[in-house]
């Protein structure tokens, strides 16, 4: 663990620079807003450790698979996030010397995420010579016009005598990416042009031989300031703008900066995209940067009406809940359902931006209740988008009907490790689950019955050709598969892969049943394939051991060393920190829940019995060592009414990364992670189920907390939900009078001005 | 299958140039002396397509690992064999103009590998423009001086006219590897000089950051020719000479490269390196040709002397063992225990020319019967000499003992598949078993008994602590392996792979009795550890199904689909290219013998229903899709009496290369699979076993030959053993007096002139 910023209930502040931190300090005041989004590094020039990332959503470039492509199905490459062109950067100097706060004598430092307003803010007073300047920045990226970066520089002369500033703002090509395998840069520029206060650069993602797109990129730069416009610099790959004035003692000075980013995902050409960039700038960029951020800031509030979660009692809880909402919020709330969202968000390079399971299975259900239901509907409309790259990836397997990807931009898998892309299958069992699971919410049958269906129909059939028929066993089965728990590599009958197919092929079925004549037609869909779906989901074989009273992980599990993790020599914690890869794979040690997934997914399917054996038994062999398995374990620990072990489980996710717990954060945020905590709180804690189109709540209130409440947005309404030490209070905040199932018994909710 | 040379006892040679299969010419042809060896391809300009490759043995390069290495224990590096600088090409020119056979106008063409001599002859007309002119090349690198290559090039002008020859020889570091993955060169020029008719070049492998060895390479050419010297060139990477001549009608020209190459393997310095290469160049460069040629023919007739095998009555057999025998001689004959036996040999670059397991389980019984016994006492010298990287890779994975790579250069593993580099520790097992058979057929007990049980500890050390006792079945297991069939990955309980990990603990423990307390002391063994190695070996777990009377390949191989390969559509077959990566390893396909590999090497050890059940089951699943595969299977159908299956399965081996029956010989020759042929008709038709320090066989005659015999190197003796209709003749045709058991009779030899 490590702690770099204070405890505030909106804010994310320090007044220090800790050096030694810094990619830490970047990785935590990540600004985002879906379209865009960057680390927090500094405006100004910085050459002491940092990872200077900016981002550019669903902008990627495929790297040609190096290992393994001999195997036939081997996906020809690795998609990855890049590094965009940097419309970030401004020198600024005093008396002709860059300002360098890794080596200028500095004083009053103030670093501040406004998370209620969704600013980055900074300040500090610069020693130079003799010159002494108080430097304020303010920065966001805007959800009001996605296209728009703004920041703005203030500069105060604290000195006695008067300082040359001068500013040079820059638009920068020259880019690499943090990825050590090659020295690659990633854009060509088409144009550019530095014309006084203005800066344009187009440029295009490098020319790659796998047939996926490459991007054009136009950013244009617009600059207010009081000081004295001076020339323009022009290189081969950078366009920048210089402007300087004299300071008197006690005098100020304003920059203001915005940046316009237009690309080829939105409009067709080169001319239109730049023709995109002049007109935003010509509308936005003259407008203050004051209204500018005001606007912005009015669509965070409102965000936070519909989302917010109070904790009372643990000013660190209430901190972590805020962080977590406003990172994700940052990396998608539903605006474009061609974007989804990465493990990392815009706040860093690892895992490549690009989409993985992680969001049908933890993502999801956090969005089903913090936001309006259209944006859970495009999380299920990128992947029905994505449906031609999925039977593709089949295809590639020699299998019928759709895979979705383990890892992908544009429905291609592109993760090349055969044991993930080729067997971690159970991915699209959740792909599946969040169609049931956003049906089940919501209400809408209209999206089940017809986009979801073509997805069901593609996954059921999927699973109908994976599946084979043991003649010994007299079931079906699934060989050769990765669970969620990632520390075992192609095993046999994976409890949780089969449950999930069997579910699959009986839940499509289900529907199938309930869809136009027309739909079943359309898909070629008869009575003989459903006969065969329900032959092989009456028959899959769900290993399970009838002594010890558990559902079995995967056939062999239980011939493995069942040592628990408390045996074993802490100083070999974390794992994959001090084992071997072999060693891990031959252990009964669990990344994240793998069996207790499955029971997750149906909490009210199994009973408490069988929940609290199989909780009782893998929980002891499982170490965590996924952000993404203390969720899943807080809210089972809850339903089984351990409330210290679910509590445990919830301060795992809650400030994994404001607290640097995994010691990974200067990667990046755990951004599908950070959903962990909301659930914990509103599935575990406050025990929400939705069943029967009722939402029901089971509360109970942690030790460690004197008070909690949150906002659940359900069906049209926005339910408030607040528990303390003398019980429940419900309030329906807006929305049609609610019937609601609070420990068992019906509540009959009205709004309340009614 | 695709032959493109004709039937010759001794010979492999065509009449045409068939340019579309051009490598694959140039694989068959390739020539080798353990040190040094090169493919086919011509010594003059040829611009079709053509694979230039010139290989040193053990001069190799690192390639960084750039998937994968996140996982603990993983290789950092894949090692690779390198092209060396090119020391072969000669360009000649007539009028000026280059001869180049893929655009020229030419008659009367011919190719011969001399395999009695090892020399590679070509002759043929060419025209140019009304130019007419025969060249003959003769070329072969010396068994006799390891350093020297020699060509020979003689001209006849056969038009009406005067032409103008020229030629220019050069040495060139200008080489790229066919490995598609970079665009590296991996010479760098420390020293070149080009002086008169004498050229040198000094260069060195490109750095690495891996810590093993840049290796320096020194050349020195000197030429003889009856033409007249013009003038040397120099470039930063080639150094050149260049003479010309008029030929008249009917005149004849001779030119003469001979080229001393010297490596830092045995020299300690740059200085060292070429003051041998200039050494060796002033004794060998002087001689003539032919002289130098009748040296090292003289080498390779002793070869044949020691292990010709004559069959009569087939013409392709006949060719197809002499060639393959060719080969294995013209890549590893035991001059060297730094050397190994690469896959390829120095025909080609696919399997980075590293050592494989492949050395012990195949390569080996052949050398112990074909060569005499320095030669298998080097291929195990060589692994005792590596012994440190073998701990250093058990260790890479927290374990004890000695662990020997899959591939490798210098006894790390360099191998980046972790199913192959983590999983495939069979491996060790057949290098134990190496020295048991070693020991067992030469009755030397010196090398078990010192260096040998080094290396039998380290790997019991291995197994002892890589196994795991199972509480429930209350045996030990071995998890996470991949056996023989590498169609399977990441199996538990491999029984090939328990059943030698098995026999090592109880083989290691039964030498422990025969050597010297001092040598125990030495390895600080003790009466507790191999108690424990007792234990393990006694309680190991070996899968079988008892209905069907089986051993099980792995835990639950018997719940696929057990379709046999003949119920296949054959338009699937070979899997390897029609099938999926995923599809495969869920397949109960075998690309190897798996089970039956353990059963061979134990052959004597299993009741013939035993063998004959195993046989019956997995031969039926097994598609041969590894070239290793045939030469098992052949050797216990043999056994078996299943004389057609036996013959069926020499086929596959004795012309694999020479009929290109897998498709894929352009890429080089599949040397270690070569002793396929051999073991098939010694260990299989032959029934050729050691038992009891005596040789035993029980022949039987192929209906498809009239007879065939072979020569056996055992225990200082040469046995010759020829079998034809009437029976079989064994004669001593050098050696001590030997009792040899014949269809279960004991014969007496004598030598024959005794």
């Amino acid at each position: 663990m490590k702690r770099i910023f204070e405890i505030d209930p909106w804010k994310i502040v320090t007044h220090s620079l800790d050096q030694d931190n810094k990619r830490l300090q970047e990785s935590i005041t990540s600004l985002g807003n879906e379209y865009m989004g960057m680390r927090g590094m500094f405006e100004e020039k910085y050459s002491g450790d940092t990872h200077h990332g900016i981002y550019l959503g669903g902008v990627w470039y495929p790297d040609k698979t190096r290992v393994g492509w001999w195997k036939n199905g081997y996906p020809a490459y690795f998609g990855k996030v890049i590094n965009a062109v940097d419309f970030v950067s401004v020198d600024l100097q005093i008396n002709g010397e860059s300002i360098d706060l890794a080596r200028d004598r500095y004083t009053d430092f103030d670093l501040e995420l406004d998370m209620q307003r969704g600013i980055l803010r900074r300040s500090f007073t610069v020693f130079k010579g003799d010159a002494k300047v108080r430097l304020h920045s303010e920065r966001f990226v805007s959800t009001a016009c996605k296209e728009l970066y703004a920041n703005r520089l203030t500069f105060e002369n604290l000195g006695k005598k008067a300082v040359e500033l001068s500013i040079s703002s820059v638009i920068d090509a020259n880019v690499f990416n943090e990825d050590a395998n090659y020295d690659e840069q990633f854009w060509d520029v088409l144009a550019h042009q530095a014309k006084g206060q203005e800066l344009t650069m187009t440029s295009q993602t490098i020319p790659n031989s796998f047939g996926t797109p490459q991007f054009i990129v136009a950013m244009k730069a617009v600059h207010q300031t009081s000081l004295t416009f001076q020339k323009n610099e022009t290189s081969p790959k950078t366009v920048a703008a210089l402007w300087s004035g004299e300071l008197g003692p006690g005098d100020q000075a304003e920059f203001e900066k915005k940046v316009l980013v237009t690309t080829s995902r939105d409009y067709p050409s080169q001319e239109k995209i730049e023709l995109a960039a002049e007109r935003l700038a010509s509308q936005q960029g003259g407008r203050a940067f004051a209204e500018l951020l005001a606007e912005h800031a009015a669509i965070w509030e409102k965000r936070w009406e519909k989302s917010d979660v109070v904790i009372e009692g643990n000013a660190e809880s209430q901190q972590g809940i805020r962080f977590n909402l406003f990172q994700l919020f940052s990396t998608y709330y539903g605006n474009d359902a061609r974007l989804n969202i990465g493990p990392k968000g815009f706040t860093g390079e690892k895992y490549g931006g690009a989409t993985y399971w992680d969001t049908e299975a933890f993502a999801f259900p956090f969005y089903l209740g913090a936001t309006p239901a259209k944006v859970t509907r495009n999380l299920l409309q990128y992947r029905h988008d994505q449906l031609p790259g999925a039977f593709h990836n089949a295809q590639e397997q020699g299998l019928d009907g759709a895979l979705f990807p383990m890892v992908t931009f544009n429905g291609i898998e592109c993760h090349n490790e055969w044991e993930i892309t080729f067997e971690e299958i159970h991915r699209n069992g959740s792909i599946a689950y969040a169609i049931y699971n956003y049906t089940r919410y919501t209400g809408d049958q209209e999206y089940v019955h017809h986009e979801g269906f073509d997805v069901l129909v593609g996954i059921a059939r999927f699973w109908a050709d994976r599946v084979h028929y043991s003649a010994r066993k007299g079931q079906y089965m699934i060989h050769g598969v990765t669970g969620p728990n990632e520390y075992e590599n192609n095993v046999n009958n994976n409890w949780y892969t089969n449950l999930l197919a069997k579910w699959c092929l009986g839940y499509t079925d289900q529907i199938a049943q309930e869809v136009s004549d027309q739909k079943l037609a359309e898909l070629s869909l008869d009575q003989k394939e459903r006969s065969r779906w329900r032959e092989i989901s009456n028959q899959m074989y769900l290993p399970a051991d009838s002594n010890l009273g558990i559902f079995v992980q995967h056939d062999t599990f239980l011939d493995k060393d069942l040592t628990p993790v408390k045996d074993l020599p802490q100083d070999q914690l974390p794992l994959n920190q001090h084992w071997s890869w072999d060693h891990i794979l031959r252990s009964p040690y669990i990344k994240q829940a793998d069996v207790l997934q499955g029971i997750y997914y149906f909490i009210d399917q199994f009973s408490e019995e069988e929940k609290r054996r199989n909780f009782d038994f893998y929980e002891p062999l499982t170490v965590h060592e996924s952000s993404l398995s203390a969720a899943t374990h807080a809210v089972l620990a809850a339903d089984l009414h351990k409330e210290d072990k679910a509590f445990e489980m919830y301060s795992r996710t809650a400030r994994l990364d404001l607290d640097n717990y995994n010691n990974d954060t200067e990667d990046g945020l755990h951004i599908t992670s950070m959903t962990g905590s909301w659930l914990a709180i509103v599935q575990g804690f406050a025990g929400l189920r939705v069943n029967a189109d009722h939402l029901s709540f089971a509360p109970f209130l942690p030790k460690e907390w004197t008070a909690y409440s949150f906002r659940i947005n359900f069906r049209g309404r926005l339910v408030s939900v607040a528990v303390n030490t003398e019980g429940t209070k419900l309030a329906l905040l807006s929305g049609d009078d609610l019937e609601v199932i609070l420990n068992g018994t019906p509540v009959f909710l009205e709004t309340e001005g009614k």
